[in-house]
């Protein structure tokens, strides 16, 4: 119905808009339709601890939700973690039907489905919006399905790949509106990786800001990939801005990627930012460790200096890693292309 | 006028489907209405030797340009070269009204509002289009402002900047629909220029041809910079498809680009696609004879392999070569980048 999707839409929004704040819980938006047609409540998942996004929405449907039909982008949870199961607070608010888009791929939370079917509610899956609400929360959906972060590597270069020039200055290649960008990608994830070389570099704070410079409440874990050589103790990135872990490379003086990702997921990341340098870029695609790309592209040419990805194990153009671009757009004189890899 | 817009900008339209084929002629657009409101003619400038566009769009007009208005692009010439001038066969026409886009810079054609109001005709420039007038006829306006053709380095390379693989290996990088965009463009200009080394590497023909592979009736001159090695003299860039012009070094064992591109503005050209590769296009650029650029970005990793552009003079950041992107979209599963260089 045309009405179904006007409020699975506005779900989905809710649910694109709790991005990077609900790990390790999924980002789920839910709206509840009173029996009139007319909206009765909204929730999206709080912070960990916090309510489930059909909790809140019945907080604020309150005696509306008797009747009523809910939107849920994913299918309500039927355990008890750090909150109640929603399925039953579903049932207990007199919710007739249940719209779902994506079902729960958890098997400790999944269930949710039946257990409303068996307390009367009609309970529908299939929705048209399906693709939309997946891609909405397709990091924490991958992340759950393998037990690794979702990882999304991004990087700034000119037109010709170079992310510095010959004589090593970088600052800046793209313009302030990229920069805020990247802040607010970085407010969308659970943790922020780079490798000790982007360190001793460019001495980043890998910290989420306002174009002032001022530190959002929630900060990403910041993971940096030591490597065979010493980090600099006084980085920024050892500040107290955010927590930082600092990964010590094993026997072979090298950093075993796949089990610092099963860890960072045993942590609670569900959606990690890698942003380089090259060397540590090329690492994760050779190991077919990242899902998708986001390209910060200045149309600016140097004709020389370091390229934006060092060596990934590719020697033909056969071989060349491809991509979909799902986004392309300006952002102030910078072209953002976002990509995902294909197969990962 | 709300009118004159429609018109104008149909004019342009015309403009733009004659871009490279009236070389050392601009490409000149031309809308007739009659007193009545509707359309009495069309015309746009012939290949050399035939007419321009005003005198064609009189033909089909006939008896009923009496009394009408003309829409331009350029400014009507003067002058009397291979055809008589434009501004005198208004005139005899008995056209009322002239709305022009651009003025015209060449001394030798200009003068033709003048010759129209001396006779009586009302003649209008400043038009709210003139700036897309202008971008139709850029490369023609650029180089006979200059003396020089107006140049459009043109790049495929991978996100990362390779213009091929660790192995030499290189097609692919870009898809077939991004290809047959590239006989689009060289189907848009007056000469092809690659280098020794680019002709040595993939041994291009630099012809227009089809998906099918068929030659265009039309083809620009080839233009191949021979550097301080020699060409070989059996690559498909001499073979008689079209005409080819060896640029010999000189006692420096180098081209002088400008020189060069003096001569080939004697012979004619007016738009040039410069085709690469990495080494020509550092010198054009470094010499600031590049006035657009136009990429195509595969969606594709390598992580090695020749950058797609080679030293260009420039070793901070701060001396990067800006570009002011003009175009951006998707040709298949391609970017199309294009983006003209700032105070060229």
């Amino acid at each position: 119905m045309a009405d179904d999707d006007t409020f699975m839409r506005r779900a989905i929004e809710l649910a694109r808009l709790s991005l990077g704040e609900t790990s390790p819980n999924p980002n789920v938006g839910c709206v509840i339709v009173a029996a009139d047609g007319t909206v009765a409540g909204e929730g999206r998942t709080a912070p960990v601890g916090g309510p489930h996004a059909e909790v809140r929405a019945l907080q604020m449907a309150g005696e509306r939700a008797r009747g009523a039909t809910a939107y849920v982008t994913l299918e309500p949870c039927d355990h008890t973690g750090r909150t109640g199961p929603c399925s039953k607070a579903l049932v207990a608010a007199g919710v007739a039907r249940v719209v779902v888009a994506v079902a729960d791929p958890n098997p400790l939370a999944a269930g949710g489905a039946e257990t409303l079917r068996a307390a009367g509610v009609a309970v529908e899956f299939g929705v048209t919006l399906q693709e939309a609400a997946r891609e909405a929360m397709e990091g924490w959906l991958t992340a759950v399905s393998r037990g690794t972060p979702y990882v999304i590597w991004k990087f700034a270069a000119t037109l010709d790949g170079r992310s510095a020039a010959a004589d090593g200055t970088s600052k800046w290649i793209t313009s302030p509106a990229a920069r805020a960008d990247v802040h607010r990608l970085r407010g969308q994830v659970d943790a922020i990786i780079a490798g000790a070389g982007t360190v001793r570099a460019d001495d980043p704070q890998l910290t989420v800001r306002s174009p002032l410079g001022e530190l959002a409440a929630r900060q990403p874990l910041r993971v940096v990939v030591a490597g065979a050589r010493d980090t600099a103790a006084g980085s920024k990135v050892f500040d107290a801005s955010a927590p930082t872990w600092l990964v010590e490379p094993g026997a072979g003086r090298t950093v075993d990627l796949p089990a610092m990702l099963r860890e960072l997921y045993a942590r609670g990341v569900r959606v990690a930012l890698l942003e380089g340098g090259p060397t540590l870029a090329g690492a994760f695609l050779a190991g077919g460790l990242v899902d998708r790309v986001v390209a910060y592209l200045a149309p600016k040419l140097l004709g020389a200096g370091p390229a934006a990805l060092g060596p990934a194990g590719i020697s033909s153009i056969a071989e060349a890693l491809t991509l979909d671009v799902v986004d392309l757009a300006m952002i102030g004189p910078d072209v953002r292309l976002t990509a995902t890899v294909k197969g990962a």
